[in-house]
């Protein structure tokens, strides 16, 4: 049976005046992922939204939140998103101290738990928290720094998926991939290929202007399809 | 002349997931100012809406922004609503080291200047910058804990706003005095009849939920009224 | 009516490894209230004793226990005290960004509040909390530091307790007055003559080794008299 | 021969407000170790005894001193220990920036020199200062929360041991391992077994309220043997 | 009697690829205080020159230094200019927390005392601490900008001086008043009215590219007596 | 063909007053590359020189300018050697977030990158930055404690330049290992032979006093040479 690649659209490229409306548009294409970026200011220069904005907008829609925290105060953000009840949450560990705490934190409120790291952070940070976790958010980028036209995917990016694919299955997990950063037409079926359960979609593959939600959606069901056939062979 | 008293509506009180109805709703009625909270969730535990989220905002009105930044990083923060382009910036004393420079950078950019106090601040740090401001925004509860149910204006309140009225009038000034914080239709009168010149109107008062947007906005005016004719006998 | 001024005893003096002990002898003095320091370590280079020994503390004696914060986070240490149950809570100014919002929770909690200034801050910043506060504690060495034999009591300690009890008086209000430092025999009749109402008792006091404590006890009792008589003057 | 286990009480279980006796107990029944928590509040919000506390521990008792600093500024923590004389001190690794220097500072006063690691902080750390440590301490719950009731020790204990066990006998080292979080009387022998040389006794073993100091040892020792003796086979 | 103004070049104008030849000529021209700012990069957004150079420097000329620090860590560079030895010692008001007892670290070592003001500080945080001062050190623009052209002397520069010396008049006090910060050849008459002891002279002053050092030390000396006799009329 | 060893005099062992005579000597003995410090007296208690006297020296120098940064504001002081003008950047892994971010921002400047580790730090961080790297250094004492006479080199300084040297190899890169702390005459062949390509020479080896800096470059090139040759042996 054939895996399932999870699209997770990025509100950050929603219409961010009309939610209700661009989120609404999301659901209609079926997709039932909504991921979202809390950023600081201070871990990044960066503060695409703010809590409240997300507090309303779980009550107007029932997608799924995958939050991915960059701050520099994991248990603030944590807590904030448990009060408001979201379905993962993923935290970066070049932040966290008491990363066990923070997974059973999130755990003990029946919520999925996901660890984020940064482009350079190695893999062996996850000696010990790898079983705890559902997902492993690769950043590709440099979290916070999307913006910047000049940031590119990093040039290892396939290769630390495939890293961590062969970590995961060495444990016998089946912990998640999620990837995030440039995740665009050109990259996706290689990092579909080399083991990514979860794409984050943003400005350069689902919200690409020359075309349709709907046709970029189909178009990137094809390049997860490549990924995934190249993979079986 | 009667002076005039600006109704500032804060965005935080506006539905986040309709941001485009909500203002133009708020543009009906014919105000002409959007108070606008950023909060970095360090300074304060809140974080209300997101840069982005103004930045879009920016585009789709034509409205007054006044923009009220509660951070630990206010150069960051004022570098990036100078880059949206906005009508007034408020930062507080509190996590200011170099005051005299963001005013000058502010300036240099036409833009308004405001410095904002915590309700426990005294007056007295602005001896040398008060002439050098726009506006002096004083918080009537503690900034960032307006979700709080408990948190009740300062009972001080009538009384700071009196102070600072009588120091910009010693001092031959015309800085406006902004109040924010439980500015609500129990004690607007009595706001404005100190001296208040900008009232960031919230949940209490415009947004009150069980009158329209038009019928509060008519009694906030009458309040207003009344503050001012009490304030000329 | 001749005003009441209490001797506060600091735990700090107390036998450490023999706490309950030590304090029923405080208590067969007469004596009803311990002063206790919380340092955290990075306000100031000390941390006299733990919170898990307060809280043990509090269980074995019903003397009153007014409790000096002296933090980077007040906040935490303040929950922590409420939780364990004293009768007065005293925080530094120079530590606190929220002020009011610390009074109220100390407040709602039918805990008695103190604010502490170091023994540089001007009065001033109390411009509009003295009304809220129960007590004002002067630092008369600099916090943290009483091990160091070269602290000596500021040379402007008297001067500043008279400020402070004019500006107390000016208000038409009883706060009281803490003196903390130094506080000798040498030194407490020209401070209870200056206005203070509260004298935390250390090892040049109540605890000087020469003498036993009914002793020490008696002869600060007939300074406060004295110092109390010439006020009367 | 068969190696020797250290019970190490943790003077956290001790009644701190009868210290000198408690500690007189524990001597006793021919315990050697106290092991000494030094938390700042900050790095875990936590703070259990002072510093002050240990200085006078330290003139009344001749147990060796096993200090655990769990803090943001180990360098002052590790100069007060020094100062007061105890006989090991252990830091953390998550909050170390010059850990060589630590352990430089610590071995030039001829005390031995441990390095904390958090639940889910890899070995791989431990790369180049293994060899330079006397002991590595394994927190298996998150240092500072040992209060909540929820924190179990975490399910990769006994694992993380053996990992930790084959990497010392790799180097050819005989590094003691300390474990320290829920080492109970259900996780003692498994512990062992693993490969733990010093066991951090509280609550949940030699404090374990319905037995007695005395019968709580006696099991403990008895689990000893059987995991040293599972061991062997 | 006239009152001496004392000239202070800064050494930041100073050939810091030769600053033994630097030195030396300004010495040549009968100046003896050298004017050394010590700033770490995290205050301000610069870093002049380091304590190793410092510490050289001192060993070269006889001149008097007087060190304005920078920092947000002012024990550990006043501890550093304590070993160097230098002849005054000038730290910020805004990042000190325990002031009083800088104060004291300074004064055991016979070194003179000053502290600075941002521009926009208010001179009520003296209150106390004037006494014990031997200088005021007024920042006339804000600290660490001044290779930013467009940062002008503020406007309330003169007001300040003013007001500073009355308060020391007022006080009975001789405090001195060093001012820094664009006291260029248009400004300094003003100043020295004013009530300025010490001019931290730099390019706009004494190292005006335009004409020799001599000369424009003849002219910074006619302008102050100039200001002297003004104050005189 | 035999491997290039660079010597890096480092700056820091130069005449400070006279900085442009002591690079001139320097230059004179065919040396083309000039290691600097940069260090914010935070990151280490040290700050050997500024930013402006780097400036300065830039340009009356055509030497190699080797900056390594250790700071706790990577981002800030790497801009700041942008605009100077320098030819390698290194910044230590332990204080950066943004890694990838600040080796792209060097980069685009066509500037070397290097990335500088601690003694205690392992190299399994360096998994994914390797191949961007022009350079690893590695420090072999704790950087900034130079001046502190008790501070050895680390005892496992040759078998870390080897386990490096193995990595690099590994992977088929070239990266450059650049060793600091120590270099002295005693350890040069040593560290040469176990891989390293840049040698900061300081006060044990190009600047010992004993001998003249011509006669101690010799020395250095043959302890190269034997270095080199036992390696190809």
């Amino acid at each position: 049976m054939q895996k399932k690649v999870t699209i997770a659209p990025s509100i950050m490229c929603a219409d961010l005046c009309n939610l209700e409306k661009s989120v609404k548009e999301i659901e209609r294409e079926g997709l039932d992922t909504l991921h979202i970026d809390v950023i600081d200011g201070s871990f990044s220069p960066s503060m695409p939204l703010g809590i409240s904005t997300i507090e309303q907008l779980r009550k107007i829609t029932d997608m799924k939140f995958d939050v991915h925290i960059m701050s520099n105060d994991n248990e603030f953000f944590i807590q904030e998103m448990l009060r408001i009840g979201v379905d993962q949450i993923t935290f970066h560990h070049e932040t966290s101290r008491h990363i066990d705490r923070y997974i059973n934190l999130i755990k003990k409120h029946d919520t999925k738990v996901g660890i984020a790291l940064n482009p350079a952070t190695s893999l062996s940070v996850l000696e010990y928290v790898l079983p705890q976790c559902d997902t492993v958010l690769l950043m590709l980028i440099n979290p916070g720094f999307a913006t910047d036209k000049n940031e590119e995917q990093v040039s290892y990016a396939v290769e630390k998926v495939k890293d961590l694919s062969k970590l995961i299955k060495s444990k016998g997990l089946d912990t998640k991939i999620e990837v995030d950063g440039r995740v665009s037409l050109n990259t996706i079926s290689g990092l579909v290929n080399a083991g990514a359960d979860i794409l984050v979609a943003g400005s350069t593959s689902l919200f690409k202007s020359d075309n349709s939600l709907a046709d970029n959606k189909k178009r990137i069901e094809e390049l997860i399809l490549e990924g995934l056939y190249e993979e079986a062979n």
